[in-house]
């Protein structure tokens, strides 16, 4: 019996890479009167449902998932979040 | 006194709404041979690094930030998490 779990992955450019698009944003907030900020960078948030029999092997599922597809390692870093059950 | 705050803005596409973006994910995935994938969805991940005098203060300034810029209503949604302190 395999269960229903949600996935979120947060993908972002590793720490000291440039980053033009969140850069950009940065521009445009400050434009917009928005002076106290130090950073901006930008990612990808992407959402995986996926099945699996346990949380253990969906975790694993989702790694590997990463690796192969989802986040280029060289020049991107990433963090995931895993439940159980019905996307809220 | 300003204190430094790490906020973090994960935008999707609203429900119901087509994801060509995630689909073609679920698609690649499922073609690298993950078959318990139920739903994909694409979307963005933003890092703002600000200052502001409390994390009221913090979160009012970040709401307004996606209201004018980071997110389109109309056809996305957001969540995001806020704390104090440097980037980890």
């Amino acid at each position: 019996m395999q269960k229903l779990f949600q996935a979120k992955v947060y993908v972002s450019l590793k720490k000291g890479l440039a980053d033009p698009q969140g850069s950009t944003i940065k521009e445009a907030l400050e434009f917009l009167g928005y002076r106290n900020l130090s950073e901006v960078r930008f990612g990808k948030y992407i959402e995986v449902e996926l099945r699996a029999k346990g949380k253990k092997g969906a975790e694993q599922k989702l790694k590997e998932m990463c690796g192969k597809l989802l986040v280029n390692p060289i020049i991107e870093e990433y963090s995931y979040h895993i439940e159980e059950g019905q996307a809220g």
